[in-house]
């Protein structure tokens, strides 16, 4: 998702197209994010939601509302709803995989500690609730819930999935719906809802959220083993350090002869990682075309992104959403 | 809070008055404490929400509605609610306070691992908020994601308030609300307002409730230091170990010489503690009356709570609630 040389992206665009918007949400999220009594609180957020978020989520639910027609004021809440929910989760995951590094810079727990990632995570998670609360849109509500829950449960199913090389691809998806879909799926369709859009098209404004999100952390999966050129921000190698089934692993696992599969078992099962254990990782990804499948999987969900725009109106936000499914990939 | 010998405590007739309703909560939460996906979930959450819990909260969202003649559905739904955003923010303390022992058992954290603990309490936090939404009821939506963002706040704020002997009792009120009193008055008041009450018993449930949490965790802070004869089930020393500023500290802190000063300092603010430290803080908390003024807090803080039920009608709920205000204590 970096800048190419040159016009400016289809991310870019949207930003651009949405700036009013964007700025309405961004003062929204300052101002919720402040707590009367713990100062430490806007510190650990301040350090993430102000620092190099894109807003990709809060983006998506302002794209779908504004071109479904949306005209009221609770697009922008639920903007800042999103992304408080999505900080929450970084917040917790950083904990969970004792990360150090977070979008190039060092992770909360780290700066601070667990217990303020853990709480200031929580803190994060009640200001997004009270946030839809404010809508009075009880739709709006059972969705984001809904999605609350699925994110959670694929986080928990990560765990014993990860470290695993019995885990397959069912899994996977269910996992990466969990860490990633469901909450770009709820994003855009609560953006159809507070329109009034018909229902069909709040079924294809979700159905493009959740195939767009499944795309985009395939790629981040594919990143991680160096699988697309030129993009940064993300250390290639830590899904692979903390042993994760990601779908490259899982189809050069399946693809596996016997020293391969013995290989695998050692590194991520038993955890027994050596020098060159990575680069030979590599190696195995690319003779049986493990990179390449996992490419083909994330442009075939773009497509599928692109292609649940079908059923929606003309508009130039519609345009920059399929734009954006193909920037992804 | 443990049952005396011979006659059934307050608690145990609320328990056997509301015995049918408590079985419906529990089904509910057996129901929904289970995952489709992740077999953990059900584990981690068993281990906590079936062993040992009173279920107070969700009795006291009970007893509230049916005080005020409740006859649907939903205070099983909010007891549930309640129970699961307890046992949420349990999982999470026991991460946050590196915890071995709950409830006289191993911790979560413990005989899993702190991502289970984490991120299956984000999961009931999830479903407590699915379940909330399921009333349908805006108020008490709003009410709930109050406290809840109240009761993370205050989390965030004992992290910075504990380890300094400069935290004083405006700062622990801030802390306890968040810890305790957040929750059962959201708990008291929500059963208020799903049965239609006035405006003015709604107040007072909520008054009953603030003022049972607040007295409730000041007694808390009171085992840890040995304050009340013959309680068990909490490992006397934890706060202190755990550097806490809890009310007999600060009291005693405050009354202290300077010889005493520099003992505080020493144990709680540089964590330095030496056999034989616990036992010479009980000490200068008995020379300055630290726990007999503590003491008297809470039972004022009960009184309250007996006084605020001055404003509901007369029902066999409401006496059993003003005998579990002097009971706690």
């Amino acid at each position: 998702m970096n800048k190419p040389e040159g016009a400016p992206g289809p991310f870019e665009r949207l930003q651009a197209l949405l700036a009013d918007d964007l700025t309405r949400v961004n003062d929204l999220i300052a101002a919720r994010m402040a707590s009367e009594h713990a100062p430490r609180i806007p510190e650990v957020t301040a350090h993430l939601v102000q620092a190099g978020g894109k807003r990709l989520r809060p983006l998506l639910t302002l794209a779908a509302a504004r071109m479904m027609g949306y005209e009221g004021e609770d697009h922008i809440r639920l903007a800042a709803t999103v992304e408080f929910i999505h900080t929450a989760t970084l917040l917790h995951d950083d904990v969970v995989d004792e990360s150090t590094q977070r979008r190039g810079r060092p992770t909360a727990n780290l700066l601070w500690d667990n217990p303020s990632s853990v709480l200031v995570g929580d803190y994060l998670f009640a200001r997004s609730f009270q946030l839809m609360v404010e809508t009075g849109q009880l739709r709006v509500l059972s969705i984001l819930s809904n999605a609350a829950a699925v994110i959670a449960e694929g986080e928990v199913l990560q765990l014993s999935a990860a470290q695993n090389t019995k885990t397959g691809e069912d899994v996977y998806q269910t996992v990466i719906r969990g860490k990633t879909a469901a909450l770009f799926a709820a994003a855009t369709e609560v953006g159809g809802v507070i329109a009034a859009a018909q229902e069909a098209e709040i079924a294809a404004l979700r159905d493009y959220g959740d195939a767009l999100g499944i795309s985009f952390q395939i790629v981040d999966d594919l990143l991680d083993y160096g699988g697309v050129s030129g993009l940064m921000g993300k250390n290639t190698g830590d899904d692979f350090r903390e042993r994760k089934m990601s779908l490259p692993v899982i189809r050069a696992f399946a693809a596996a002869d016997a020293e391969e599969r013995a290989f695998w078992v050692r590194v991520i099962d038993k955890g027994d990682q050596r020098d060159g254990d990575f680069d030979a990782a590599r190696a195995m990804m690319d003779r049986h075309g493990a990179l390449a499948s996992t490419r083909d999987t994330a442009l075939a969900r773009a497509a599928d992104a692109k292609a649940a725009l079908g059923g929606l109106p003309d508009h130039p936000l519609r345009d920059l959403l399929s734009e954006i499914a193909d920037f992804v990939v």
